[in-house]
């Protein structure tokens, strides 16, 4: 199972690609898609839907992960913040790939085990759980921590209807 | 020219295509695309694009218009907003459709010659100037308004470069 994990935002969408393979999981893709500065919003957003397409269509993920927004510092930022994951989302759904979304505590619960961890504490565990000694920017890290919370509950679920 | 005029919203997005021939105005299309209730968000989204795709496959308009936000209830609010937002803007930059924004002060002053004109006020005079017997959603009608704005600010553009 290969899992398309995303975290966007107005001015850097944080993409991670996990595959989970007889339980175990390996880091595919980290990548930081930062939107081309001072350019008109739809270019930016037309960029942002054509790397994610183009990613999509290269690595061919089985399904997609987000993390719920519940909150933003204001209505305007929360409103750049919408685009962006408008757009994010948008690729998905044309290109069939479902997006589950996770609430902000159930992700860090499921890295680090408590649901107030800090962005670096989520990020040094992703860089253990995938064995990896990349220093990825911290977008990056959530996406690919959202990628392994969905497949950790893929596994639990399947795990719960086996019993 | 034909331009597309957009309003989108968390629950229902405006669409207008408003020609201009020879300095006439004529309304082409008016539909308001209601999202699908009770679907999870990559439905909904991936919902509107496709319908916006399809929408300017068959009419190919030269150009799109839509309102900025300046404001927004609270930042949930604002996040929804944003969201459908960035799925429409999305849907015209993957058909190469450039964008323009004008101030909501901007468009009911092009409309109703005034910044601070009631939504009514801006769907009475659409009807006038579009000379139809239809009544419209006010998203529809705000679509169907930001679309003259921009036939409006073009006119006087091409009119400026020639004095």
């Amino acid at each position: 199972m290969l899992v398309l994990g995303l975290d966007p935002g107005s001015r850097c969408t944080g993409v991670g690609l996990v595959a989970e393979e007889s339980g175990v999981l390996r880091l595919v893709l980290a990548r930081a898609l930062y939107l081309p500065q001072g350019k008109e919003l739809d270019e930016k957003l037309g960029f942002l839907f054509e790397e994610l397409i183009k990613i999509i269509d290269t690595y061919r993920p089985g399904e997609a992960a987000i993390e719920d927004v519940f909150f933003a510092a204001n209505a305007r930022s929360a409103l750049r913040l919408g685009q962006a994951r408008g757009a994010a989302i948008t690729a998905c759904a044309w290109k069939n790939l479902k997006v589950f979304s996770y609430e902000p505590t159930r992700v860090k619960n499921s890295i680090v085990g408590v649901g107030r961890a800090s962005k670096e504490q989520v990020a040094f565990m992703v860089k253990q759980m995938l064995n990896s000694k990349n220093s990825w920017p911290l977008d990056v890290s959530d996406a690919l921590a959202v990628a392994i919370t969905h497949l950790n509950a893929r596994r639990l679920n399947t795990f719960l209807e086996k019993t």
